[in-house]
């Protein structure tokens, strides 16, 4: 129970017919909100009125939908995210400027107002408590399972709760991907901290994640913090109940960015790329998004393949500094390559052993300083082709 | 007929029994030579080699094997490399110097030079100007077809004849990739000149080529020019046969280019992504690099499906600069997206009518200047994800 949030979700027809692909957030009070949106160039009409409507850092309610990104287009996308932002105002009796507006689904269809309108009634009048799970299954699309996540903890002497929801599976990259994720927490908190923080634990979560290397025009994380808690009010004075609060909300997130990678559209493992002994963390950073997105390395591990030699060559063309011949690497304990060379049929037999597992840390050391960096991916399988062949028709 | 020139292939049993995997040519007299090889930090001990010796600007042999890249295999890879250069020089009785060597196969794997020695007596004694068909069979690894290409031109009266053979499907991409070409040409030229027309043509073709993003260990493209067509010297004075010249080694590096993203792994249809309109070049190039490579495009690909809003996606993320709200996407002669927005059903059906084709090209005008540039990719098929999960087993 997140104090004074409520959700719905009805199946509007915005795509498909009978399947849940609207949904509604409110909060009895106007929250403290901030958010964290795609950097790819291209940036649907949700995003765009979102930042906008941010700059108040204020927010009541987030519409969402599946079916249609509402990206790619132009005015008219424009005014249908105001058309329906304005529906749900109008119902809730709030300001417009406090509803956030969410889209995922294919880009560049004209978004229809219709089915918004047809449903607005029904959603706005089925607003409860025990309505986050069906707005966790509304914003699937390619996921396979709804991804949610909360925790408790107490801030001076009140019960303060974190509940995030998140989607995505495809389209998943450093700098977040398609990917819709809404943080809703009880607690009291100012602006600037409740900012910061969120930016802080995106780049440690959905920033280190990828699927596939494509980053998409709607991804957004939001967050609400109504007040409901009671709290005395986190803020840069009160340092020990901010970074219990930071500590948390990164829980949660990244607890989400890991349920997004391990639902990776037809993957069967999460992977753990980690670089360590890099000269700086930009190298240590590019060496692992290098591998992480490698096709070859991720179809090895589909193959459940100890194939150090396209980990290697992938490292090879990263922006990361290194001496070929002292590079270690290890499959969880197992060590796979001393000084640039493999270490053997016994190491790769028990190296094999280790890639037949769901989940499994891939280490590479470099040897050359103290810096680190970690990426999560997945396999690369035969389902991700076929979904990705047949997702439009 | 080059002139001058002979080859031969042999099964050493270097991975495979009973394959074709060692070939050797050879240039009757000492060539004038020069080399392009993969920019990636981690290089295989023959490509190590091959530099140091190309300071020279002269060639004689080139012996290449697949089955093992010799990479990531420490000093007694490079030990492995001077050694079986040195059976063939001994053989041919040159100087070791004037012998290149060339691997494709595992990375990673130790190089034995027994199955060289058992072989090197046979595979020098079937030197022919017919070897050329045996040669491109053995450096094929998950190649489906050899990959040959030749023309003749009058240079001053003279008949020159350029001939390529080349080999590569997976770890394609910009800088190189997994893949191996020798150009032969009985033409008399000039060192500076045979390596700048070598450059610049490697730039234009395999450059220019993406399967799946990644670059390896071994890539090289070989040239040797010697001399036998007796034409007078192409130098930096004799300005029209070396535009001659350079305009027929570029189709012939152009047409091996595009017989290996053609053969890429899985691949069914050949795409050529162009950006036109563009600010600068290198905002060009990264534009359709970003496309050519992004997993959601290709898959559309394979899936027959004009996605242009994974185009656009992909477009978003590069480092071109651009106003989405400009953007022209055309499937061959087919505009689907107009001003950044689609052109509607109608549009959509003619679309998907040009990918059903095995060729086609995607261009993409960012009305923003007058720079352009080409990229060669394939779709991404469940035969890629099949042809790498396996590869090693």
């Amino acid at each position: 129970m997140i104090k004074g949030f409520s959700a719905a979700a009805v199946a509007a027809g915005i795509r498909y017919e009978g399947r849940l692909d609207l949904g509604l957030i409110y909060s009895d009070t106007p929250a403290v909100a901030a958010g964290v949106f795609t950097t790819n160039r291209v940036k649907a009409a949700p995003v765009l009125l979102d930042m906008e409507r941010l700059r108040h850092g204020r927010a009541q309610a987030i519409l969402v939908n599946s079916g249609n990104a509402n990206a790619c287009t132009g005015d008219a996308g424009m005014q249908a995210a105001l058309a329906t932002s304005a529906m749900v105002a109008d119902r809730l009796g709030i300001d417009a400027d406090l509803v956030q507006v969410a889209s995922t689904g294919v880009i560049g269809e004209p978004m229809s107002e219709e089915p918004f309108a047809r449903a607005m009634d029904t959603l706005v009048g089925k607003l409860s408590s025990d309505g986050f799970d069906d707005l966790a299954r509304a914003i699937m699309t390619t996921d396979t399972v709804p991804k949610t996540a909360r925790t408790t903890i107490e801030v001076d002497g009140h019960e303060v709760n974190i509940f995030g929801v998140a989607k995505g599976a495809g389209m998943i990259m450093p700098d977040m991907a398609t990917m819709l994720c809404f943080v809703l927490t009880d607690a009291q908190i100012v602006f600037p901290e409740l900012r910061r923080m969120l930016v802080a634990g995106v780049e440690q979560s959905f920033n280190r994640i990828t699927v596939d290397g494509d980053t998409s025009t709607n991804d957004s994380v939001l967050i609400l913090a109504n007040g409901a808690a009671g709290n005395p009010w986190i803020d840069e004075e009160n340092r020990a109940a901010g970074e219990l609060f930071a500590g948390a909300l990164d829980t949660v997130l990244k607890d989400l960015a890991l349920q997004i990678v391990a639902d990776g559209e037809g993957a069967t493992k999460l992977v753990t790329i980690r670089i360590v002994g890099a000269r700086d963390f930009e190298g240590a950073m590019s060496a692992a998004q290098t591998i992480a997105n490698s096709a070859l390395v991720k179809t090895a591990f589909f193959g459940e393949d100890a194939n150090w030699g396209r980990i290697i060559a992938a490292l090879g063309r990263s922006d990361c500094p290194f001496s070929p011949d002292r590079v270690g690497i290890w499959f969880d304990e197992v060590q796979m390559v001393e000084n640039g060379q493999g270490c053997g049929p016994e190491a790769e037999a028990a190296a094999t052993r280790v890639l037949k597992k769901d989940r499994f840390t891939v280490t590479v050391d470099l040897y050359d300083g103290s810096e680190s960096a970690e990426v999560y991916t997945c396999d690369f399988s035969l389902d991700y082709v076929k979904i990705n062949a047949d997702y439009r028709t």
